[in-house]
């Protein structure tokens, strides 16, 4: 079985790296709306199928294909990717001392023996520190967090010095809830030792 | 005011470089035991302070000493460091499926304007899942934690799989505790942008 990670998130292919397991890394092109009634984990989930089906004339019958989607939800809204630096400073202002979720989808799509998609989701809840506005300009200006959703990384500075508790797993706030994804294909990796 | 970070911990190191302040580092050797009677974050605070009263002498008044100590506590004892791998096992064994605590203790000691010793402790809870021997032994044998409190470091393979979650800081379980760290320090930090 050939493991496939459809995602060009350099973070999920690290994490994924970590489980220990080969696989191969494709880029998918895929239309991220979604319908306007969806709610928190159900968004991710949607778009990380739409990302999965978008693959599927390529998918081989011997190949497992992971795709994922991430978002945050702050005060039953969710918080996409910052289209400037304006919307990144709101964006994170709303954050500041405050605890919002961080909801990542993940889809298993197979061919054999039959078409199927199967999709998990898990839940962080992140708490952020007050954030003064020098600092909240001082990450985005050192940073640039517009590739990522709510514009923060929590890898990063920002979560070093804001994230004074998360509850829940921090992996899956990077973006890739490794213990679900190991649960899933634990049957396809090989121990030593 | 130079900063002066009393460890050997790689990780510690990255941590308190990723606050984005320059400081130096270097290596105390301390005495790491302590009096039987005290418990949970009462120990890393006892040696924390112990590694920064042996750098006592060499600190000049323009410095700021920061040194840390990381414990891992379940029901009620101590996990230190293994001393063989048959004790990695069984300490790793006796988290598999339960939550225990990780304490970091870090002191900030200054000469000027008088010899002071400060000490913060964090505590963050950590779940594992149900681990199987195969699992334990594997990540031992590849990753040989014996420098590690509690056998495990939560930013390899074993803290991948088994981490189902954290309630509070996860850098705190790395072993030092960023968001407090930061807000002891934050007058000493200059920010850009």
């Amino acid at each position: 079985m050939e493991i496939i990670l459809g995602s060009q998130s350099p973070r999920r292919r690290e994490l994924l790296a970590g489980l220990g397991m080969p696989f191969a890394a494709v880029s998918i092109d895929a239309d991220e709306s979604y319908p306007g009634e969806l709610q928190a984990g159900e968004i991710p989930a949607f778009i990380s199928r739409t990302k999965a089906q978008a693959y599927a004339e390529q998918l081989r019958p011997d190949q497992l294909l992971i795709t994922a989607d991430t978002i945050v939800w702050s005060d039953g809204h969710m918080l996409g990717k910052p289209h400037s630096e304006q919307e990144a400073f709101d964006m994170i202002r709303s954050l500041s001392g405050k605890t919002h979720q961080v909801y990542t989808a993940v889809t298993f799509a197979r061919k054999a023996p039959n078409y199927q998609l199967e999709t998990i989701v898990d839940c962080t809840d992140v708490t952020f520190a007050e954030l003064t506005d020098e600092e909240i300009r001082h990450y985005i200006t050192c940073y640039r967090p517009m590739d990522k959703a709510g514009a923060y990384g929590v890898q990063e500075w920002i979560g070093y010095i804001a994230c004074t508790a998360i509850h829940g797993s921090y992996f899956n706030v990077m973006g890739f809830p490794t213990h679900l994804v190991y649960a899933h294909l634990k049957k396809y990796i090989q121990l030593n030792g």
